[in-house]
């Protein structure tokens, strides 16, 4: 891993084990490196699942056969694989995720289809299957593993290892949530857009908890962009082992289920800021906050134009207080605007209202806001009541040095 | 003017007058600095004008200006401030295009109406009237100057000054165009997207000229992009003074009509490649041709997705043949699109074919042509006839010194 990003948190958390899920990692050398990069969950009977995955057009053989599984609703295991993305590589892509599939239904006794595989990095070089099979022979008996470890085997340009929990009270049961995630660059919202696994021991049906998981994704991993570059690889699955033996929730109307929800949400949260926060060459965290616009899915479209505007995020990056920039990409998201109704904040001072920068407007306070590492845009459209948050990192020279030669 | 970008022309054409123009510079001094930054062009009676503008919904107020004038037709006059946008500036800045247009009609005993106007540079302070006015008084009494004093002083961060000429027979009579354009961020398409003035000695109906401005703008200016950035202020115009004597166009079935269309459509391609030359931190010149589409507009859209990723953008920075990254573009960018029909190539040399790389690809072609100032990259759909091209540069290192702390 290169440098730990400035805006990591200071330590990977202490998070809880969840019955019936045990993780162990291996190395399967996909790449040239001494390091563990095949990661195995293996997942108690009866566990289910739920699942997002990218809106790419081109995905990769692992997101088809994920997206084929997600709605049959059982889970026995995960098997993720760092290095290499199997993304357009044909028949000879599809044809190694059908051989890890079925390597470790033959293993656990299950339905290939309990079987979910991720994998990430380059694009374009088949997965030598070779190396998976050796990977997953390795992995099958090496002693189970924490979190963190998991966490640090499914990152690739991560400058540091994600993960987060959460809990909630279903009935007079507690139940834990944990989740770990990859990514830092090509991050771009319009779904999961990075790799994330979430883990409950909480009893749940599966068409409910892909309900939930697709209300706390809109919320959250869709509402962070880093680049604007949409992967072909992106997945968040939701494993719910049933251990806590919990009175297994059904419908929202259950008791315990809106805690759950809160719970979930605030999981997905965690984790999305935590990506954003490894944002390739990110030095600042930046929240947008848009009210007042014609409607819910327009504030976020304007938003998102000014969390993708490169003349944006590296104002932000050079900490200067250029709102005019915020205007234009205001401007040129294309949704309802009226120019001389628009307000523009940094932090909690007014820079401009109706149109203008405000009367005696200071740019003190607004230069101190950008000097840490923080850093909040509120811009309010004036026309109705659709409001959106987004989040994204600011563009630096390190952006350029990462990605002017990653693969090389 | 900053280092002169590798990518420009080795001088400035040599350009002809265009009979019924005549250019003046002054200094209003509207930034801190000791050059010429209004541009005064004074145009013969009868002159018509055509127009196309930014489509930000926050543009300035010149180019509402301009909107409500170009319809009018006729043109006796263009001013063009460098160094403030006058953008985002409320009733003041109205006022300051009111004043100017004033002073200007006054001067020359015309209409308001028959003065153009645009102005550029920072957004959010009011152009100062006092400046404008004193700098319009020091340019009527000015010599007349020459194309480059103009195309330099209409420029702000351009690393170098832009013009470019065309020249077409209508009947037996030679028709001559000059055009001078300034940009290089902020610069993305849907629109002008830059400040253009086009100059011509024809006479054309206005009504024409609009539609042969609108179709040339369609495949040219529209199709450039720095940064996916949209001004609020671009503005490209076309004057035509009528003094070359030939006989009026009037329509496209009109002989001549033809020729002065590809001259136009020429000149403008010219002028759109001069400013992706000088995108700001550039140092690749890249064509992106799309095939095989949908359609033409989802050609379009896809070419721009790939124009427009930063992680495309960086690679070709980098000199890495990573065609993976073309096809996330391709998946992003919301087109029809089939996974295993995509083929892609470099410059000649096919990369990648019906979902995969190529047989025994060899990358020793592909890193030659990287290695060059100019890329070109090509991407069949295999889905239909739809075709488009658009041009960009890459991202680098420059961009970020440029961007982060332009203002300050």
């Amino acid at each position: 891993m290169t440098q730990r990003s400035p805006l990591a948190p200071e330590a990977f958390p202490d998070l809880p084990p969840i019955a019936g899920v045990t993780m162990r990692v291996a190395r399967a050398r996909y790449k040239n490196w001494d390091r563990c990069d095949l990661t195995y969950a293996e997942l108690a009977e009866g566990t289910v699942v739920a699942g997002v995955t990218t809106q790419s057009k081109c995905p990769s053989p692992e997101v088809e056969w994920c997206r084929d599984a997600i709605p049959l609703g059982s889970a026995r295991a995960l098997v993720v694989n760092a290095g290499n993305a199997n993304a357009f590589t044909g028949h000879r892509g599809r044809a190694a995720v059908e051989a890890i599939a079925a390597k470790v239904a033959n293993h656990l006794g299950c339905l290939p289809s309990d079987v979910f595989i991720s994998s990430t990095g380059v694009i374009g070089v088949p997965l030598p299957v070779d190396k998976a099979e050796a990977g997953l022979e390795a992995a099958f008996t090496a002693p189970a593993c924490g979190w963190e470890e998991a966490a640090n085997t499914i990152g690739t340009t991560d400058t540091y290892a994600k993960g987060a929990r959460a809990s909630a009270m279903i009935g007079s049961t507690r139940v834990e949530l944990v989740g770990i995630i990859k990514g830092s660059g090509m991050i771009a919202p319009d779904m999961a857009t990075m790799l994330g696994y979430i883990f409950t021991d909480a009893a749940i049906e599966p068409k409910l908890l892909q309900q939930m998981l697709s209300a706390a994704n809109k919320r959250t991993f869709s509402c962070i962009t880093v680049d604007s570059d949409t992967s072909t690889s992106d997945t968040v699955l939701a494993f719910a082992t049933g251990k806590a033996g919990n009175a297994p929730l059904a419908s929202m109307d259950d008791a315990g289920a809106d805690a759950f929800q809160a719970a979930l949400g605030d999981l997905c949260l965690q984790l999305a800021h935590l990506v954003v926060r490894d944002g390739e060459g990110a030095s600042k965290f930046i929240e947008i906050n848009v009210e007042g616009a014609d409607s819910d899915a327009s504030a976020h479209r304007i938003a998102l134009s000014i969390a993708n505007s490169p003349l944006v995020k590296t104002a932000i990056a050079g900490q200067d207080a250029n709102w005019g920039r915020v205007v234009m990409a205001v401007g040129k998201a294309g949704e309802p605007a009226d120019r001389d109704k628009l307000s523009i904040r940094f932090g909690v001072t007014q820079v401009a209202s109706a149109g203008l920068a405000v009367e005696g407007y200071d740019e003190a306070p607004v230069a101190a806001h950008l000097k840490g590492q923080d850093i909040e845009i509120g811009v309010d459209l004036g026309l109705g009541e659709g409001r959106a948050t987004v989040w994204t990192c600011d563009l630096t020279h390190g952006y350029i040095s990462i990605n002017a030669d990653y693969r090389s």
